[in-house]
């Protein structure tokens, strides 16, 4: 590619895409609505607010690829969440498609689907059951990237990403991990498979332990290689295991099950 | 029920439903951001833009069930979608919330699903394909009430409606049609059921044509009764039949798949 | 037939069964632990304790189909329900192997599922839920029709009832009523199906609201054709609708869900 | 239509088409290789062999619909079911394709799926089972109906059909009949529906017994209104039950499970 | 662990947990109706009929785990099967809903499915199809599981075991083999994971061939490490194929086929 | 096995088993309709072509098992395809049962399936959609395998190749490249394991990228080994990236959905 759109390259994926995916374009170009580091060489830095059209209109134009990190990635009171991840995601499917359809890496939840329980299997067709606002809105990226596929041929890999850290951080995540190795060979993935459409593909490592079914992966001719099973003895000796009724216990969402509609 | 709040009710479904559904609570609440006709006996009219947290607040305070029929139901700008179909949503649940978790029946739409094909039958497990931003959403209002009734409680109907009207309209009528009787005999049982969850449920009349399995509108003991077929010469002397690659016959969406997206 | 064995002729369904099914077989064996009143023109009585094996053996005999509704139909202290429903299946099953394999009815319930909630339909291949000792007493029978067909041939319907009475009793049968003619229509399927197999068909009439698929009706030729409906308005006139997180409101096990664990 | 090609129009269901589906079409054009009745008024008729590419073109030429009931519809030794349904089935969609893909009724067999059990119900994506070289032959047909479809976009109705005759001949029967009326208005259906696609659709009229879901019967907008129910009684009358293991009575396929391959 | 109690520990698999899961638990408790070797450091030893309901309640008592091995483990007559399989359950489970509901490791077994046959793959959700009264015993046990997890929160892994032995014996057990190193690490993982719910696993190791989808080993974080393979060519030279209509050869059960009733 | 007859063996595959494949019988006898090398050491060649069929039911005899590689492997006239894959199939299976019925692998291919996308999963269930004549005839004799497993107990593997070359020769070969080592592996797991019934296998390696859910592998106790991966940085350098709505980009049939129906 040319260049490369990173949206939400503040944030902590965004950061970690910034600082490993030079090779995949000539130009990144790094936006985020919170400030940025300046930019160093193949480096583009926009400061963007994704609900200002055209801004967003702007920032697109000449890319070939898009890693859409940007947005609120947590529970948020709604006008955030409004803003970054609905009005957000319809700007940013407007431009694209303004601008030649570039290929999309959209970074979906497991959030989506937070309410399954975590002694059930699901698959990518399993019903959406989102686990708040943020899951939500999730869901609503979703549905766009559908239409925009459906309507106008728009690609769109919807990478349903678990927890991307340099390790997993609790004992729910021996199940949800993402390494960041993992991360990167997927994005690459994403843009290099001839033919993408429109899948949805669970965005997890190659865990011991897991609830998704990851088939959809070899579609995009990914296969993940690093298993949380190495930092178990680690987490369990860092922090009691939690009681079996405790929300991050029992659903998939984890601790987001708990948490509640946040006001301003 | 003592009171039930009709959102919508300027529209041609909220019309039907002022109409017909007096016997269901002591007194109707309806609302519109349109002008509605002056209340007669056991209604109460309020002029409420779906929008405003603060109105709809007060909209719902008081009220046993909502049939939430307000919002844009066609293709329009995003941002009249936005307001009504998002913002309006979020602000609905929210209320709900707040005002002990009345009932909802939500109307979704079958362009929440609109690109699969008119040669296939479809449950309501199958995943969404909107066919527009209006069909988005329907997607992003069921993730909703999924959201609230995990986390809540709140129980709501998610019905996805075909095309209610006195008669079919068009070919693709015969397969979509919601009689206003069978419409009417829906909602008597959303408000009947001791349980009611959160269930899909086509909204469709018991229509020779058809594409949609229809099985979980046993679980609210509905059981549609008219059917389209007693117009289909009328229909069919009409109008010309639609060539078979035309949008309208080839996706279940119909003429909305071919269209724009609209701007302001 | 020459002769059908009724079990547990002593109760609701047998006492029925024996009222009504007189026209299927020359002679009705009839079966019970509790008193029987004497026989009259083509019955026989027999009083029976289905947990002695030989007299399991020798109630068999001479019979050409076996409509099996003995044993405990409701919560009891384990003793009780492992005499009549677990070694009481086993001596059938072992007199049948004995006596030339002769077709059974087997009175399965709802209850092998009743974990499932009311919000959700369900077809036979779900796997079992069962909502109390009887229900697990009846995923046993099933299990045991199983064996026996695969290894010996024995075919049984496993026939899940609802609730069989002269008219729904509250507001749960409505969906899960099975009107006796309705049920002397089943027994009359499954005693003249060329090839019955071992298949599992729900026990409910053609009620408007229901959670069960009952498409394995028609392989034994039953249609049913009552209607629970007929009798809402006297059901909810009744009886005030119960609560919507009571467990005969969420779960399809009605108030079993609520039932202890007896003991002696 | 204009005209509407019938094929097999001297066979039992040819017989019934030429009598029955005048008003479908302007002219019927009626073919065969075994001799028919001379042509009424609105009929042509065409001695036509299936293997000879060039009838088959002229045949199709200036045709609307097709009504395939041509080839061999039995057993019959493999040179004969080559002819008639391998060779002829690629002429005829060879002449489809050259004449502006007129729409095509494909009569296919519930013995392309005969080795199912008939206590088992399946649906038109249950894999093929077929239980004969004719069964073979009808699987052939889809394959190459589904092939010209997607790389041409010709449609087919695939209509498995059961036992069409003017009323149920035997036990059997009870499950497959289609009675003719019912076949009359499925072909309606089918030359009448915009889009048809090429969907799978059992032909069987709504009998209490049966094995097959039909489901899919609602995309073309066709109700079976006849049930075999009404002969019930006169064929059991008529003969004996057969044995639970005679292949009649455990295969969906009947008697053709005990076919030999045949020899010229 | 505290205590973790071993029943049947005078068993194959059970002498094997004894020798290797000492480091579960501070103290193993180790049962069985036969003689078992003098307790060691670290260990209780309990002799106990399981059909004892009051020595089943002290059995349990003070115990934080449960691996449940005990019972009948092959075809025996009913009598006995009932004793150790079916009243046993019971009473372990009241036991342990009597102190505290400890997490239980139940060993179902793959004669709960062995009528499935060898040239198909199955996964949890297929309907059971026992091949003996052992395998209906296990059937049993998964339902007693399933009710006291749906109706007390009592946790249980339903381990269907394949065949647990030091190197597969027979050429079945290429397919059916769980070595002893992966039946360790999996109870480990049964009593690690922070919830457990009440899933169904195949206990079987990381082999070529297998019949059975492993999906839901992931819900408690094991992943098989040994593989069959490594035994083939010892296994083939042993002994002759079996022919390929053997039972042990058409059905996943095995040998057990072909086992009779037994009687006393 | 005593002989093991290869068909096809002067084609590309065909050279690779006799090349590899001479440990799996004492004697291979090779056949082809065009010209072999002389038979060398354990070889018998013999000049057949598949419509004869005294030629091949003498060409079958003394055989224990049948690798069919034979008739047309791309598009080609019908009359062609007809000869070697249709007349040609059904001389096979009559002269194997007129033989013992020794066991079949039958090459079927993706392209009895080539017009699913590239974009989705399936298994080896999903309903045959074949690509072209090619991928009917193949169709046709899966249908023909299935008719001589349940009438006649033949039994076939149904192995649907992806690409059989040294190393993948295009970017779509990356996901159904097969290696002649798995190849071999392949062959030996089909003539080794005790019952192989009628089951359908992907004929493809261990790729990272991928279409199929090869779960039916495991049943023949087939791991395959090797990774197209391997080869990708030399794919991708040869060759641009195609369209992505080229045919080979779009569908798993890649080239073959361009290709028209060849006339002699």
């Amino acid at each position: 590619m040319k260049r490369l759109l990173i949206t939400g390259a503040a944030g902590n994926l965004g950061r970690l895409a910034r600082a490993r995916l030079g090779h995949l374009a000539d130009v990144l170009r790094l936006s985020d609505i919170a400030d940025l580091d300046p930019a160093g060489p193949g480096e583009e830095v926009v400061n963007c607010d994704l609900a200002d059209a055209d801004a967003v209109h702007d920032l697109v134009q000449d890319c070939d690829g898009i890693l859409h990190l940007g947005g609120v990635s947590v529970e948020r009171p709604w006008d955030q969440i409004q803003r970054g991840n609905i009005t957000g995601v319809y700007n940013l499917y407007e431009a694209a498609r303004a601008h030649g359809l570039p290929r999309i890496l959209y970074a979906s939840s497991n959030h989506a689907i937070g309410y399954y329980r975590q002694d059930e299997v699901i698959d990518t067709t399993a019903p959406q059951k989102p686990d708040g606002l943020y899951g939500v809105s999730k869901c609503f990226g979703e549905a766009m990237a559908s239409l925009y596929h459906s309507k106008f041929g728009q690609e769109t890999a919807l990478i349903r990403i678990g927890s991307c850290f340099e390790k997993p951080r609790d004992r729910r995540m021996l199940a949800t991990w993402l390494s960041p190795d993992d991360f990167v060979r997927l994005v690459e993935c994403v843009f290099r498979v001839p033919m993408l459409g429109c899948p949805i593909i669970w965005g997890v490592s190659d865990n011991d332990e897991g609830w998704w079914n990851t088939e959809t992966a070899r579609l995009i001719g990914w296969r993940p290689k690093d298993n949380s099973e190495t930092f178990r003895a680690e987490i369990e000796a860092a922090a009691p295991c939690p009681p079996k009724d405790a929300p991050e216990s029992v659903y998939q969402g984890g601790k987001f099950i708990a948490e509640p509609i946040y006001k301003d």
